[in-house]
């Protein structure tokens, strides 16, 4: 119970995405709810056969660590360098809080999805990255616009798409070369550079 | 996609409860995320062996008809008149955004929830009623106070507790005798009546 508590502040927790109608920012929780929805409508599109359960469970999971660190936005390079090793002490602590049983398989569960090293972590980490494309494109620009970023950089934060789900990848592409026609990204090819 | 961005909205729905921290109410996006948390912690609580990526999947589902219809609160009568009715309807829409063998799939777990009669629902169901009692007991009586709430008819209201899990209506029991005491929920014990 301790540990489904301190879960609840999860709520507090203010992602730099927007919900899709653009009214405030995403809060991890719910992030998490809808990562868990995209894992049950789509694992189909997942690039190896993957075990459903985990990959929700995973996703349920897999942000508890900002209780104690906040999110790390994509586009900030600074916070991003300290993140793992942040992240994994703040796992010690919240995990803790389980039983020894309980600890064990969803510590492992946490680290797995991490290490993006399984195919149920790939497709996990595919709809994980996804899911802020998706919202960017909905609010018009949202993240893109706050961090300045340009295309090139953008495909590179989310290239993991395409790693554990290459047909979302081709989704996400279609959204990147709307977003540069409107001006949501920046574009990088030289033909396209005013003169 | 057209189902996942529609079920955004799941995160502008606000219910009668309050986040642990008391400051502001909760939705129904982070709550349905909660609730996938408690089942993945406490399965073995259930009073019938259960299929936790059901009872998952059931929980992830479970309010998206609030979409349409709004959360209507447990003590709200004049609502859950005609709740049923207004939930069914819009369950045909949103499931309708859906392929047809997931909206058929989805709408059997959905309606297998409501229903109640399996025992995965049933611990669901459980779940549902237990997550608001917590929350009430950590923001100091919550909804109990808003509705003005007596013991009897919150134990009427969360009897599902314990058709799906006796040990966790043994630990909401504790909560509403404190509740009592603290004056968050009203007392209906005649010993216990002003004089």
């Amino acid at each position: 119970m301790r540990f489904l508590i301190e879960a609840d502040r999860l709520k507090t927790v203010l992602r730099g995405s927007r919900i899709s109608d653009g009214s405030r920012r995403e809060n991890t929780a719910e992030h998490s709810w809808h990562l868990t929805l995209f894992a049950m409508t789509i694992s189909e599109w997942a690039s190896e056969p993957v075990d459903v359960l985990r990959v929700v469970q995973m996703l349920i999971l897999h942000d508890l660590v900002e209780i104690e660190c906040g999110d790390t936005p994509l586009h900030d390079t600074a916070l991003s360098k300290t993140q793992a090793e942040r992240e994994k002490l703040a796992a010690d602590r919240i995990f803790g809080l389980l039983p020894a049983d309980q600890r064990t398989w969803m510590r492992a569960l946490w680290e797995e999805f991490e290490a993006a090293a399984t195919a149920d972590a790939r497709f996990a980490k595919s709809i994980d990255r996804l899911q802020p494309v998706l919202l960017n494109h909905l609010v018009g620009g949202g993240t893109w616009r706050d961090y300045n970023v340009d295309e090139d950089r953008e495909r590179a934060a989310t290239r993991l798409i395409a790693d554990g789900a290459p047909d979302l990848w081709t989704v996400a592409e279609r959204v990147f070369e709307e977003a540069v026609r409107k001006g949501w990204l920046r574009s990088t090819r030289s033909d396209a550079a005013p003169t």
